[in-house]
């Protein structure tokens, strides 16, 4: 299969694949999601130890022709990116020329709306229709007997699969109260440094939830997507695929806009010493200068590379599962096509943590309104991450910290600094199979039309 | 929906749908397995006691247009039903000119080989692609390097998603081993009074599993019912739906033969005094004369009223049981638009078998080449049975009995005779979504054909 992906990638498609690599040597087993050769190296511990730390980098070196996702000239390149927009004398935020804090609002109501009468309803299994379900609910400004008034334009609010996503949310041990609080009671944050992508990213006051615009095809996929997605949930209780909470539709006065909510991996009261979208792709995954003057940058996998060259070392159990969750997660993102994924790699580097002075460095995540949150570590949490590790020896070594902040995975750098590490995969909604298919229907549409009209048949 | 059904069925199809009438009364709640009006009558054994027993037949006495599956002519009734004929002088059996017996051969050949090759492969989590999964295989009658010589004549057998089925037989907890030895070691049982749709069974020697032809539609919908059908196991672990075990497609001299794997409902050790087969319509639900002259006839709804007006009482737990996993179950089917299922019901008549000696009546289900097999029970099993049963005021009332066969569910009719049922739903897979699209499309094309050659465009 492999081979067709490069033959797709060279001539179409810009960014690599992420595979994984079942080549995995008993003895030193590194992570094997090796990003197109390049291990991200996540070590068993114990075989780091009885190897005494010797690092192989057996890197296989093939580069691709596979560029970078395509960046806008550089007049444009802060005032818009895709469909997001931003003022630069006010520095107000638009989506399709609807402004965010409006949008953010409807979004609210509509969010609230759904979820709230979706909660009571008596929960039943699962169905294959559920999840082509469709729900729609008109929100006039002046409301309705079921719908609120409101200060926005009169919108259409759609909810896909609501049963679907409610028995998602129910998996993930979501309540339905939590979820309305956060995302509904409260002021949205809007991220200001969301990617290349041109989506607008929205994130719940208590940081769980985000809320991410999403295109069409997208969002189509996503639905395509659902009974897959379902089948990884009920097998794979660790997944690191994105928890998908629900997938929205707001439509204004000729205006479209679809939304995802999703988990946050990055939850930003952590402070990450480093960030990283990796690929598996050596090709031009460095991170631009622009990118690195950034106060939190996202580095990619030659950064990692040069930072970490051997790699990060995990207890033998959290090694296991992690490689484990992987494998299975990317099978399932294989098994779809999809491609153009990330891992998305935070690390909270502990040791330095204490050294450094808090006040020397900014908050990780640019988020408004709260843009220069503090970070506070919750102690009690510190025992909860201990107990649930289960070797001793790390588990001792780790006894004398006091100031670990919760969730995370523990692990070790090559200079031997503690570190808690944050990871998940995102940007799992393009397939190839359908950017294909498109491309295929679009030439099939254009010799059929060319035909008609230059021989008259 | 069900309006929708009625207006369909009047006109085009021949046995009415079952529904789930959802108007329970709490204190007298029959099975409301309603089928069109005909409460099969499981009593909440609590409720009728407190009751008195008083029965309330509540038939909602509707007649509908719909008639039973229709019967060849007289002349044939014997020789030919769908693809299955007889012959009148020697009683072989052939099905679509292929005799039973090399069918049978061939069949054992191919699953022996395709369980075998799947078995050993490792264990991964299902994805959706494996439900559209096939597998083919060549069986020369000379041989491969990995398949075996055999008498018959070449052949090819197709496997569809095994991998999927493979999962399906560890949720019915049902080892490899055990299933090739059941299906492949032994000669197959030929059931000789199959039914009127005119498919071939084959029983396991063990009476464990069936092995019955389905028609291409059929085949088809059932590889589109396989993530439905595991959505359902996943969460309804008690399901009474039919447990697919394997669907395979036999290919032989320009014959092909596509079959199903499924539990036996009834097995044949078990001594049925009444065998019903309910779809919950009154109109011509009486079984013929000539049914009723065999020596284990099968019953219909207007039998089961004429013999149980007061239904059958059942404990209260295993009442709510059974209720709520049929509601379950005819939720799946409505939602995939299935249509003339049955709910199978055997009953074995404990009161009665102790009056009766065992040589006055023949065996149940006429099996070759056991047609005379005798009934034997196994002592061993009632106590676990018993132990099964959760309510101890039943478990004493019980306790006298020692000859109780296992299976089945403990039930009392209404003349206080204590009863082993066995039921389980039955012929699932046609779907009138399909049906209706098959004639649109036909329909569509006549049209089509028809004005292009009348119009010339």
């Amino acid at each position: 299969m492999l081979a067709n992906v490069y033959l797709i990638k060279k001539h179409e498609i810009c960014t690599p694949l992420i595979y994984l690599n079942s080549n995995c040597r008993s003895n030193y087993c590194n992570i094997d999601v090796t990003f197109l050769g390049v291990n991200i190296y996540l070590k068993n511990i114990s075989a780091a130890s009885e190897m005494g730390d010797s690092e192989e980098n057996e890197e296989d070196q093939t580069a691709d022709n596979i560029g970078e996702k395509g960046e806008r000239g550089p007049g444009q390149k802060h005032k818009k990116i895709g469909h997001r927009r931003v003022d630069s004398n006010t520095g107000a935020v638009s989506y399709k020329k609807i402004p965010a804090s409006g949008l953010m609002e409807a979004l609210q109501i509509g969010i609230g709306h759904s979820i709230g009468s979706i909660a009571p309803k008596a929960t039943r299994d699962i169905l294959m229709k559920d999840f082509s379900e469709l729900e729609i609910v008109h929100f006039p400004a002046l409301g309705t007997s079921t719908t609120p008034a409101h200060r926005c334009k009169d919108f259409i609010f759609k909810t896909y699969a609501p049963r679907a996503f409610k028995k998602f949310r129910k998996e993930f041990s979501i309540e339905a109260d939590d979820f309305l609080v956060s995302l509904c009671t409260h002021r949205l944050k809007e991220l200001s440094n969301p990617g290349a992508s041109g989506s607008l990213f929205f994130l719940s006051h208590d940081d769980n939830f985000i809320i991410k615009t999403i295109t069409r095809k997208e969002a189509i996929f996503l639905q395509k997507l659902l009974p897959g997605y379902y089948l990884n949930l009920t097998q794979n209780k660790k997944t690191t695929l994105p928890c998908f909470y629900g997938s929205f539709l707001y439509e204004s006065m000729g205006k479209t806009i679809r939304i995802c909510i999703m988990n946050n991996i990055l939850p930003s009261n952590i402070k990450y010493h480093e960030k990283y979208d990796l690929k598996g792709s050596m090709y031009k995954r460095q991170a631009s200068n622009k990118e690195r003057m950034k106060s939190s940058p996202t580095l990619k996998d030659l950064d990692f590379l040069e930072e970490h060259p051997g790699g990060l070392i995990l207890q033998p159990d959290l090694y296991d599962d992690l490689k484990r969750t992987l494998e299975r997660d990317i099978r399932v993102l294989e098994s779809f096509r999809i491609m153009d994924y990330s891992l998305l790699l935070g690390i909270h580097n502990i040791s330095v943590n204490k050294q450094e002075t808090l006040k020397s460095r900014k908050p990780n995540l640019e988020t408004r309104p709260y843009s220069d949150q503090e970070i506070g570590y919750d102690q009690d949490y510190a025992k909860q991450v201990l107990d649930r590790i289960g070797s001793k020896r790390l588990k001792d070594n780790w006894k004398q910290d006091d100031s670990i902040p919760h969730g995370g995975t523990l692990a070790v750098n090559e200079r031997g600094e503690k570190c808690l590490i944050f990871l998940g995969i995102i940007d799992i909604l393009q397939s190839y199979r359908y950017y294909l298919y498109d491309r295929f229907m679009s030439h099939f549409l254009r010799l059929t039309i060319i035909n008609y009209y230059e021989n008259g048949e």
